[in-house]
């Protein structure tokens, strides 16, 4: 039997609420006209609020990792050095990406551990173009210091190219602030849309360093997606996958309903419960934090207990019609994560919660079920 | 009133069929799951018929343009020549990108002319790595003669890169017949789905292509993507746009009820229909033929009526309900473009026709209705 209700508690996909399922079912509108132009325009304000920014918004069809790209490829040309920084696969990606294009200087970290800001601020200081960052660093549920990166990028003259798949639309993520000058989310993530879609901020010194490139990327050409955008009737140079700009649209709407205060609440909220559970049935969360970094708000990342590996947790929670994520390449086995992003609400958490305490108590992890459940929920009763 | 009705005969985005928008509304599921993995399957073995190859078959995450760029990227560096034939916008835009890739020794047609074969053998003998060629040249409604292409490709073992982004899955494309090392499709466009997928074949001889390049895209990179899809549970290298993977299942499980046979004779008919159409209304087809070129299956463009431009018929069709294409850039005014690819069905084009005939009349262009319509309906009965 197959009612297609299993509950995605992975960091993304997220599940979509049936309104923005029904959205895509229009049908398909001519993308040069009017009603897209609204469409875009509505989605592009939405979008401001959530990136804090009065930047250019594009939202480009294709994954979070084609934002990435489009960062990278227009401004690091084959001369010029970028520091990246890795503690973990995203981290990593950037890295990689970062070679396919200039010359990387990285920093190196074990995946989950935090960034020692004297050695970032050592690298920066041999002249790079750009600093990336992974902001929620999502395979090891750990938040990095942005506000600290984006200060170090500003004093050594760096452009900030920041990945913010997992924090924004879910938790606090100040681009203007932070001087962010090429952010990049995924529509999957915190702001519960369909994935295929990377909604991106780019600043003016971003769009400036873009002048002395002699190559881009064509697709992934941020000039063209401003000269579209900038045009009365707002484009996209290349046909954009219409039903998921229907999907993000009404995705960003519930957003808007919500109120962005509100959002960051909730999902802190639930990362707070989902830590207190962690706790009460004696499961280790995975990051090792310093005093600039924190455990993520929209993904909790746990040890995989004592002589257990996490895809048999994975897999009897899977059984139990709840879809966790396991841990990537090299922590792949050895830890397992939550995702509390997008609209999971408490009592999805609860639920999942519940779920986990009966796998671990059948795997003769935990005696007894309950403590869980009973310090997740002291966390929600106190604060929503 | 919106009642989403207006009946999309442009060439692309063109109508989507109910169940495939219903299919779009199923809820998320794991993208690294068996489900996904079955899905994706489903759609290659489909692809593989309508591509009629036994290469390697991929689904991208992005637009046709992204296809487009994802070969030329995978495949020419900064010292390669790239031969690339332009007779229209999309001629123009495989030049564009293979210029951010390689080196570019064009072969510039008139857009809607007939290319001259022995010129584009002769830069070919100049040792070009790759040739690109439109095969259904869309802004133009013009085909070109992909065989004999092939044919000078192989002789002078260039790669043969081709756009068949309105010809497959509604015309006759032999990819492995013709060599073609690297084709693209896309969505939208004659296969039906919604846009925002670049479906492509790629060969052997283009993926030992891709062994000796310094530098490749990383989004773009088809060695990830064989990767991703040669494992046991077939995956794509990043998160696809599930939704329109929905959707791309249920349009081919459309495709394949019909039979390719069929749609192409289908497809044929509604070009024969279309043009037999504009000559009882004394217009004229733009393309110049030549024996080599043939008017497109799938889109006819035809000039506008002296004194009119074709801004104004494609205004008064859309206040009609009907939603047409004017030309592109240069030929923007001077051209007017009916799709009729995908579904699009002999009625479609039978009230096309009555509306542009009601059109002409209210415009002074012809004193009558009645002979357009006439004229389609009696290749209709004859052929269908």
């Amino acid at each position: 039997m197959e009612i297609e209700d299993t509950l995605l508690m992975m960091p993304g996909p997220v599940p979509v609420a049936p309104r923005v399922l029904r959205a895509m079912s229009r049908p398909m509108i001519n993308h040069r006209g009017a009603e897209f132009a609204a469409m875009y325009d509505d989605c592009r304000d939405v979008l401001a609020d959530i990136f804090q920014t009065s930047n250019d918004i594009f939202v480009v069809s294709g994954s979070g990792t084609a934002g990435m790209e489009a960062a990278i490829g227009c401004t690091i040309g084959p001369q010029d050095t970028v520091v990246a920084l890795e503690n973990g696969k995203f981290g990593e990606r950037f890295k990689d990406i970062a070679a396919r294009y200039g010359q990387v200087d990285p920093v190196l970290c074990e995946w989950g551990n935090s960034f020692d800001l004297a050695e970032v601020e050592k690298k920066l200081e041999n002249g790079a173009r750009a600093i990336t960052l992974v902001h929620n660093e999502t395979s090891a549920g750990i938040l990095n210091p942005a506000k600290e990166i984006g200060r170090l990028a500003k004093k050594h003259d760096a452009l900030f190219i920041m990945d913010g798949v997992t924090s924004l639309g879910g938790d606090d993520v100040k681009i203007d602030d932070w001087g962010v000058d090429i952010a990049v989310t995924g529509s999957q993530k915190c702001v519960a849309a369909p994935p295929g879609l990377a909604m991106m901020s780019v600043s003016k010194r971003a769009f400036e360093a873009m002048d002395d490139m002699d190559r881009m990327p064509y697709y992934l050409d941020l000039k063209a997606y401003k000269k579209s955008a900038d045009k009365p009737g707002t484009q996209t140079p290349y046909t954009p996958a219409i039903p998921l700009f229907f999907g993000l649209q009404e995705a960003l709407h519930i957003v808007r309903e919500e109120g962005m205060n509100a959002r960051m609440e909730r999902h802190r909220t639930e990362g707070v419960a989902v830590r207190a559970a962690v706790k009460a049935l004696g499961l280790e969360m995975f990051p090792q934090l310093n005093e600039k970094s924190q455990y993520s708000n929209t993904v909790s990342a746990m040890k995989a207990p004592e002589g257990l590996s996490s895809d048999d947790i994975k897999k009897d929670m899977k059984a139990r019609g709840i879809m966790i994520a396991g841990g990537q390449n090299r922590l792949s086995g050895k830890i397992f994560r939550i995702g509390h992003m997008g609209n999971a609400m408490p009592k999805d958490i609860m639920l999942t919660i519940q779920q986990l305490e009966i796998v671990l108590k059948n795997r003769g992890v935990i005696p007894n079920i309950g403590a869980g459940v009973e310090a997740a929920n002291e966390v929600f009763d106190a604060r929503l």
